[in-house]
């Protein structure tokens, strides 16, 4: 049956990642005779935003939902619009409004990348961050008062609700409870963050009495984010706030090497809209537009979006060829970040050959 | 002139590493001629709460509000008291109540202490994370709504004042113009967290003009977080909120080898209230009553302490002395977490004799 995907591949690297990670999608396509359809969207850019003074179109939303996916790049560009800008106007607009309320992101140390950590191989890092996706810290709430003068204040709310809290929860202790090691480790800061957090911790207290299964504990956030760094390998799934889970699914792929590999889906459990999947990287400015960013976040997220779409065959497929051309060392594909010398198209096309001759 | 210092031990391991912490100052004091007198002050402790109810007797704050410095070991025994009551019934009353709105966190890698990043030696590491200590994400404001319902809501907000955010910013600007490379990293999320750290940001730039001297530049937290490890080096001031200076001093810390030397200042630069000085590192429950937990967090605190009180030359000594001992890799007098087999004390009285014999 056909798939249709959406593509956007926005700003920066993300327009030329995504490409290569298409390339990649349609070479295991072919290969398992999966139909995959591509639409094409220049929305949620920074050239849209100057052509019209938005992000997104009005209708953006009807535009979207009706596709089993969204292959999304990456979007911001702060010389022509501010980040908090460009991203309430694109990617925390989709997440919220389609409700992908999991932000699932692996961290593996993979085969043939260098952990700045010394002492660990391929195979000992292995965990997933489950990121609550649409409320918390990420609010929409609050304001400015006395403006201009020194009596100057912000506010900014965080907000949980049951239903936000205990649905990211459920999802991350049946992924636990899914992996051989069933343990899981939930982030707080119930020690400072004294009523938001301390009530993270009495639903995570509740759900796990349906995981008995499952061996929990928690961490506050910061001698958290220092065991990622001292104990990399004593987790397996952690659980966090909008917030924390985007500390800690940053830090957890510089602890394994590299965030240019990590890839992360948005995901709507439910399936009621498109879930989201993009690479963990932003836009990169920095090294925009020289054809040198590494394209194995964008193809891994394609790996989870085939996931997603049942086509777990496929989506094994391209796990396997981004760990052999990992692990070939081959200099003259490899891009900068990863030692080697080749680009973006060079590391794509040979993922994508290594699945047609696998 | 005579310096009188409160002696505030609290909880698990602070019962341990203060004494350590007091032996090296009186050995620094005696040697340099500086008469420091100590009050010993059992309160903040859940001893003390077991016993009241309160963690704070009624008068605590003019009990403490004449001393001249706060020797403050660790406060928290979840067993006892929930973390948020003792927190907030203690420290973080006290960083509030006197003021104290900076915190400074030294990160340095050490002689003789094995970092977990491969690559970086003594010397390499050298910043320091300047936190914002009495506003922003930790605020008492907020609340529950629809409680035991599946309509359950909880809120709480974040707090920044023109006045918090600039004076912390001072602090900092001015910290990094007297170091060598004059280069400040302000931690931000103004891409997700809209209202209040664009604003941060905002005070950021006003605060730069002033100090056309100083380089500067701003990270989200997520990757600031991915370059600690992958380019820490890169770092001299860091200035962040309350809530990220938190994060980046416990990971900071960990980069550079172990929790466990790390110190605090809290400070209040006017001098009208008592400046608190403490570890990083908690009471650390699992390892409490063993004697095995390291007092170098505590000493070097002590070492802070003495500078702040005008006593550079002895504070310089302290700083000597803990490299001096690391140095030696005595395995009969180093802690555990350092690779030896000594205790607290071996390791406190060993770094006291150095100073005298230094
Ligand atoms: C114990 C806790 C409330 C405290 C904080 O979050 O400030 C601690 O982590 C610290 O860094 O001093
Ligand atoms: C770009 C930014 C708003 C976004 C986030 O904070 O969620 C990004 O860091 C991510 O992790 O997807």
């Amino acid at each position: 049956s056909q798939k249709s995907i959406a593509a956007i591949p926005g700003d920066g690297i993300g327009q030329e990642v995504v490409p290569e990670g298409r390339r990649v999608l349609q070479a295991v396509s072919q290969k398992h005779g999966i139909d995959l359809e591509f639409a094409d969207f220049d929305f949620a850019s920074a050239d849209y935003y100057q052509a019209h003074g938005t992000m997104l179109p009005e209708d953006w939303f009807d535009s979207l939902r009706g596709f089993d996916a969204i292959f999304f790049g990456a979007v911001g560009w702060p010389d022509v619009v501010p980040d908090h800008v460009s991203l309430w106007g694109s990617l925390l607009q989709f997440r919220r409004s389609f409700d992908q309320y999991i932000n699932l992101r692996p961290c593996r140390l993979l085969p043939g990348v260098k952990s700045p950590l010394s002492g660990y191989g391929p195979g000992d890092v292995d965990f997933y961050v489950v990121r609550e996706n649409t409320e918390g810290e990420y609010s929409s709430i609050g304001g400015k008062m006395f403006e201009g003068t020194d009596r100057e204040i912000v506010v900014q709310e965080t907000v949980m609700t049951r239903t936000g809290v205990d649905r990211v929860l459920k999802f991350a202790f049946d992924l636990a409870r899914s992996r051989p090691n069933q343990h899981l480790t939930s982030a707080t800061k119930s020690n400072g963050i004294s009523i938001t957090m301390p009530y993270w911790d009495e639903r995570v207290k509740v759900m796990s009495e349906g995981y008995p299964d499952v061996v929990w504990d928690q961490f506050h956030i910061d001698i958290l984010t220092a065991n990622f760094v001292l104990k990399p390998n004593n987790f397996d799934v952690v659980v966090a706030s909008n917030l924390f889970g985007d500390i800690l699914s940053d830090l957890g792929p510089a602890c394994t090497g590299t965030i240019g590999v990590a890839p992360s889906a948005n995901i709507n459990p439910e399936g009621s809209f498109p879930s989201l999947f993009e690479p963990v990287h932003g836009s990169a400015p920095d090294i925009a537009g020289q054809g040198i960013a590494n394209p194995i976040g964008q193809i891994w997220s394609g790996a989870m979006m085939l996931d997603h779409l049942g086509e777990t065959g496929a989506s094994t497929d391209v796990l396997e060829a981004i760990e052999s051309v990992l692990s070939s060392g081959d200099a003259s594909v490899l891009t900068p970040d990863l030692g080697g010398r080749g680009t973006t198209s060079s590391l794509g096309e040979a993922i994508a050959s290594t699945i047609v001759s696998q």
